[in-house]
C-alpha cells in the first residue's frame, strides 16, 4: 500500500467515525424527547457500530488508527515508521474536521460551531486517562491474535466505555479536538480539550509501558495494529 | 447457481429486507407510547440483524446485493455479467413490494397506501449521497476480505447510518421506491423518491470511482460482491 | 453422542430459551413503567442473545434444534434419524415447560398460570407463517456454511422477527405450548395455540419445499442443522 | 505466561469489568430520568460489551477468568493447577474492589461506600443458582469449540441473564462482594452477600457435574477455559 492510500484512508475513515458520533448524537437528542439516556444509547449503539465497519473497511489499507494516541502509541512500538506519524496525524485531524462538517450539513446546522459543553474537573480527566488506557489495552491485547475479531473488540470496548466512564470517553485527540467544533450533543467547550488530550497521552502510555511487560512479543505484533494492513488480498 | 435460484434468492432477500423495515417500524411506533428515538431504537434493531441474516442466508446463492445500485456498481467492475443486471433488479423491486404488502397483510393496514412522510431539502438528499458513498465503501472496503465478517460489517453499517444520516439511510432506490408505497413509519412520499434515487446514485459512483484507485486489484474481489457464491459448498 | 446425552442438551437448552424468553419479559414489564416498547426491547435483547449463546453451547452435542418444527424439517431432508424425532420432540417440550416454571420461581410468581393474552386473527396467524418461514430459510440457507456464524445468524434473525412480525414471532410449537402456561408478558391465551401451531408447520413446509429447490445439496447439509454435531473436539 | 503476568491480567480485567459494571450502573441512573429499564439496557450492554473485550483482551494471557467460581471449576477438572488458584482468587478480589473504586472516582463519588440495596429472598438466591448454573453450562458447552466465539457466548450469556434472573445475575463471588461496597446502582447490601456466593458454588458445581457427564472430553478441554492461552502467538 502506498502512503497516499494509507493517508486517504486515515482520513475517510476518521471522517465518517465523527459523521457518526456528531451525526447521531444530533438525532438521538432531536428525537429522545428529553431522555438522555436514550439519546446517548442511540450514540452508543451508532458509534460502536460504525467503529466496528469502519475498522474492517479501512483497516486492511491503513491499519484503521483513526487516532493519534494509537498512530503514536504503534511508532513507540516498531510498528509504524516515524517518518509516516506526521501524514497520520495530519489526516486524523483533517478527516476529524470533514466528519464534523458533513454532519453539520446533513442536518442543516450551521458549519463552523463552538461548542459550550463543559466537560471539566478531576473526574472527567480521570476518565479520559482510564478510557484511553483501557483502549490501548484492547489493542494491544487484541494486536496478536491477528484475527477478524479484533474490530469487533475495539468498537465494543468504546460501546462499553461510552457509558462507564463520567467523560463518555473520547479516548482520541483529533476526536477531542473536532468536537469542540459542534455546539450540539456531543461537543466539548474548547477550553477543557487541552486537558483531555494530556489525559489520553498519559492513558495511552501507561497502557503501552504496561503491556510491553505483559506481552513480551509486543513488537513484532505491532505491525499489525489495529488491523493486519500487510498482505491482506492473498487468502 | 442457475440464473432463476439467483433472482429467486434476490427477490426473497429484499422481500424481507423491506417487511423487517416496514413491519418494525410500524410496531415500533404503536408501542413507543410517542416517544420516537424508541421506535427508531426498535427499527434500527431489527433492520441491522436482519440485514445481517440475510446476507448469511441468501448470499452463497445470489450475492445478496438486494440493492440496484450495488448490482450496478459491480457490474461496473465485471462481477456480474450486465445480462444479469436487469433480472436482478427486476427481482429486487418485486421483492421489495412484496415485503411491504407482507408488511401490511401482518399488521391488518391496508394493501396498497401512498406515503404522506416529506422527506425533502438539501440535508436530505446529501444525507443519501452520504449514506450510499458509505454503503459501496464498506462493500468495496471489505470484498477483499471474502470472510464472513462482511455480512456483519454491512449490517452494522445501516445500524449506524440510520442515526448519524438526517435521511435515516435509505440507501437502495428498491427500498425507496417500495416505501413510497406505505403510509407508515418508514414511508417516503412518492414525490421525493426521485431525488433520493438521484443522489444515491452519485454516492454509489463515487465510491467506486474512489476504491477504483484505493484498491487496485477491486476488479478481481468484485466478482465476491456482497457475500462470496461461487463455490460455497465445498469446504 | 449417545441419544440420551443429545436429549439432555435439547432438554436444557430448550428450558433456558423459555427461561430467558419469559424471564426477560417479566423484569422488562415490571421495570419499564408502562412503556411497552421498552419491554419488548429488553425482551428481544436477552432472547436474541440467549439464543446465539445456546446453540454454541448445546449446538456441538445435539445440534440444538430446540425446535419441533426445526426437528421435523431435519428429519424429512435425512438429517436427523425418524427413530429419533420422538425423543427429541418429547426434550424439547419437557424443558420448555421446565423453563416457563423456573422462571415463575425465579420471580415469586404462582408456578402453574393460564394465560390470557389475546393473540387471535388472521394477521396474527398469517405472522407466524411468516416467522417460521423465515426461520427456516435461515436455518436452510445457512447449513452450507457449517460455520460458527449460524447461531448468531439464527440469534439475530430471532431479534429482527420479534418487531417485523405482529406475533412477536413465537415460530416453535414447543416454545408456544409452554407460553399458554405463564399469564405474564410471553403468555398467549391457550385457545389461540392450535392456530398458531398450525401456520409454524406450513411455514416450515413451505420453506423446506422452496430451499430443497434453491439449493440442491440441501440433504448433504441435514445432518449439520442448526449446529454441525458430529465430530467437533477434533481440530 | 508467568504466573506473575498471569495474575497482572486477572487483576486488570476483573478491574475493568467491575469499572464497567458499576459506572455504566451510576451512568444509567443518572441520566434515565428514572426509567429503570432504561438504566438496566444501558447496564446491560456495558457489561455485555465489556466482558466480551476483556476476554479478547486477557484471555491469551490468563484465561480471562475474572471469576472465583470459574477458577475453582477449572481446577476440578484439571484445567489450571491447585496451586495457582489462591493468586488467581486473590487477583480477581484485588481487581474487583480496584474497579469499583475507580467507578467512584470518575464520577466523583465518595470511594468508600457500603451498599444499602436489598437483595433477599428465595427467588434472588435461586436466580444466582439458575445465572451461575448457566454460565457454567455455557464455559463447559463452548471450551472444546476453542474458538474466537466463546467471548461472544460468555458476553451474550451476561447480556441475557442480567434480564432473565430476578437477581440480574451477579454468578461471580469477586463481583459480589466488591459490590457490597458501592452505594450505587449495582450494590448489594452486605449482608446479602453470603446467600448470593453460596448459590453461586452451587451452581458452578452443580453445572460442572452434568457436563462432566455430558461431554467426556472435558477434562482435555479445561486447560482452555475461558479462553485458549497457551501457545497464542503463534499463527
Amino acid at each position: 500500500m502506498t502512503l497516499s492510500r494509507r493517508i486517504v484512508a486515515e482520513c475517510l475513515g476518521t471522517a465518517f467515525l465523527l459523521a457518526a458520533v456528531v451525526g447521531s448524537g444530533i438525532m438521538g437528542e432531536k428525537l429522545a424527547a428529553g431522555n438522555i439516556a436514550i439519546a446517548l444509547l442511540a450514540n452508543t449503539l451508532a458509534t460502536g457500530a460504525m467503529l466496528i465497519t469502519l475498522i474492517f473497511t479501512f483497516g486492511p489499507i491503513s491499519g484503521a488508527h483513526f487516532n493519534p494516541v494509537v498512530t503514536l502509541a504503534d511508532a513507540s512500538q516498531g510498528g509504524i515508521s516515524w517518518s509516516d506519524v506526521p501524514p497520520y496525524l495530519a489526516a486524523q485531524v483533517l478527516g476529524a474536521f470533514i466528519g464534523v462538517a458533513t454532519s453539520h450539513l446533513m442536518f442543516g446546522e450551521a458549519l463552523l460551531q463552538f461548542s459550550h459543553h463543559v466537560r471539566a474537573g478531576g473526574g472527567q480527566l480521570f476518565s479520559e486517562f482510564i478510557a484511553t488506557f483501557g483502549l490501548l489495552c484492547v489493542i494491544w491485547g487484541c494486536a496478536r491474535l491477528r484475527s477478524e475479531a479484533v474490530p469487533v473488540a475495539v468498537g465494543l470496548y468504546i460501546t462499553g466505555a461510552y457509558w462507564f466512564t463520567a467523560s463518555t470517553s473520547f479516548a482520541n485527540p483529533a476526536v477531542t479536538l473536532a468536537r469542540a467544533f459542534t455546539d450540539t450533543f456531543a461537543g466539548i467547550r474548547p477550553t477543557n480539550v487541552p486537558g483531555f488530550v494530556g489525559a489520553q497521552l498519559l492513558g495511552a502510555c501507561a497502557a503501552t509501558v504496561l503491556f510491553r511487560w505483559l506481552l513480551p512479543s509486543l513488537p513484532s505484533e505491532a505491525k499489525d495494529v489495529v488491523f493486519p494492513h500487510a498482505d491482506i488480498g492473498r487468502q
